[in-house]
């Protein structure tokens, strides 16, 4: 199933199902407003064939606001340097354990709407990655386990201001830019893809230009490992959210480097999953 | 004012204002719940003086069971490094920039409630700390003016997992077990304080003995400049936490290291701002 966010005609946000270009509202069929709220209730996700069906308008996919498909995890997790070849442009070591840090919603915007290039730095770059999102709640994971508590999939453009993430050791600062990243352009339940969304195709397109593409199969620390770590000594949470990091090509290892511009266009795609498509603007000035 | 988030009679989270021994429930007298409420409203904190004057019972602090002064901000924000003699025995350079990284509220516990010591590791912890409570939102915050978007302080017991910290660089993971940090015990206006939280005598005490002991003018970056640098690019909000980092004296750096062991009591005072103590114990096994 493919679950979306987004506005619906009473200027509320709703939850949807899509189907090609057509989206039923599973809100107005009584399920909840949010997919953080379904993930959350027992079953959510299985309640959602029977409230479709009692659907009886369809809307035009084409047409609608999306909105994040998260807005409230308890817990998003980004993944640094989980492919080899993007370590090492980066100048870091593979890393022996998984490389965890924070990225908050307020950083996060829909499929659509535009990342916004602050006005304090112009060093401003695009990751293009995978998502899991849980479904089950669980600590102390086993690796062999872990699977069951993803609840699906969907793609994340993990914008970086790279001169502030930089300014220490610790990454958060530039990873956290109110707008800096996007989300969406809708969430793909774990059995429309291979286990662990293995073995597809990631590309990052800036203005039509193909700037990163591998194949998720290159991740260091599979799905499956870095739910199992971030559950262990924490517990996850329905709705967390592991940003699991980002292949080789970013506009910080290229010579000359790229930096993203008001006017562009950049587009992160995952085989199977759609395309998440943002523009970039500039801040407004105070 | 001093205000505690405590279980009340009916079993519900509720808000008080302590005077000395006395507690009034202001939730009870029409205040919302929570801090994180009362923080979001517009001049929440100017209408806890009518709620009290309404408030007819009172109740006795030492027989109430806390919780966390906040429980759901927006963002979290852990500073690393901000006492010279701390980054000197972590054998790190004295930071040029704030270093940020996120505690998550699933880390911390109450005033009187236990830390607990993971399963999976022996090198817990403690590390005294100051926390700033922002009361009004914004960002690009400038220095001069950032004393006045904060609504007030409390203490923090940063309980870290040292070896969980240094897998990676990143040290969100050895940050945030679930409840290995304490907060409280109260929330203390900024009024009641001097500028800033400037000049305080700032003690961690293990079994009695005293481990850390400086003065919060020994910041390399003071609150002010903190909360104008986590609003650099990131919108603050009312409840959001700049936990301000600790002195020298933590626990990996002694010789012999010194780590939290159960049945230990951990005290963090601030002059001024009281005691927060946790026992510590073993996690359950599974």
């Amino acid at each position: 199933m493919r679950l979306i966010a987004f506005i619906a005609g009473n200027g509320l946000p709703a939850l949807g199902l899509r189907t090609g270009s057509q989206v039923v509202n599973l809100t107005e069929a009584g399920l909840p407003s949010t997919l953080d709220a379904l993930l959350k209730l027992p079953d959510g996700l299985s309640a959602v064939k029977d409230a479709a069906a009692r659907a009886t308008r369809h809307l035009a996919f084409a047409e609608l606001k999306l909105l994040p498909p998260l807005q409230n995890p308890s817990k998003a997790f980004a993944i640094g340097l989980n492919y080899v070849d993007h370590a090492s442009e980066s100048n870091f070591e593979p890393p022996r354990h998984p490389v965890l840090f924070q990225r908050f919603p307020s950083s996060w915007v829909a499929h659509g709407e535009p990342l916004v290039r602050p006005r304090v730095s112009t060093q401003f770059d695009y990751e293009a990655e995978l998502v899991a999102i849980i479904g089950k709640a669980g600590r102390y994971i086993a690796k062999e386990e872990a699977l069951a508590h993803v609840a699906g999939y969907a793609i994340f453009n993990e914008g970086s201001i790279r001169d502030y993430q930089f300014r220490s050791g610790q990454w958060l600062w530039g990873k956290n830019f109110d707008r800096s990243g996007g989300f969406g352009p809708e969430f793909v339940t774990a059995d429309e893809l291979p286990a662990g969304a293995s073995g597809l195709q990631l590309t990052c397109r800036l203005n039509g230009e193909v700037l990163q593409s591998a194949n998720t199969r290159d991740m260091i620390f599979d799905v499956a490992t870095l739910v199992a770590a971030c559950s262990e000594g924490m517990e996850l949470q329905p709705g967390d959210m592991v940003i699991t990091g980002t292949p080789s090509g970013v506009g910080l290892a290229r010579t000359p480097q790229v930096w993203l511009q008001p006017g562009d266009i950049c587009e992160v795609e995952i085989e199977g999953m759609g395309v998440l498509r943002n523009p970039v603007i500039d801040e407004a000035r105070a």
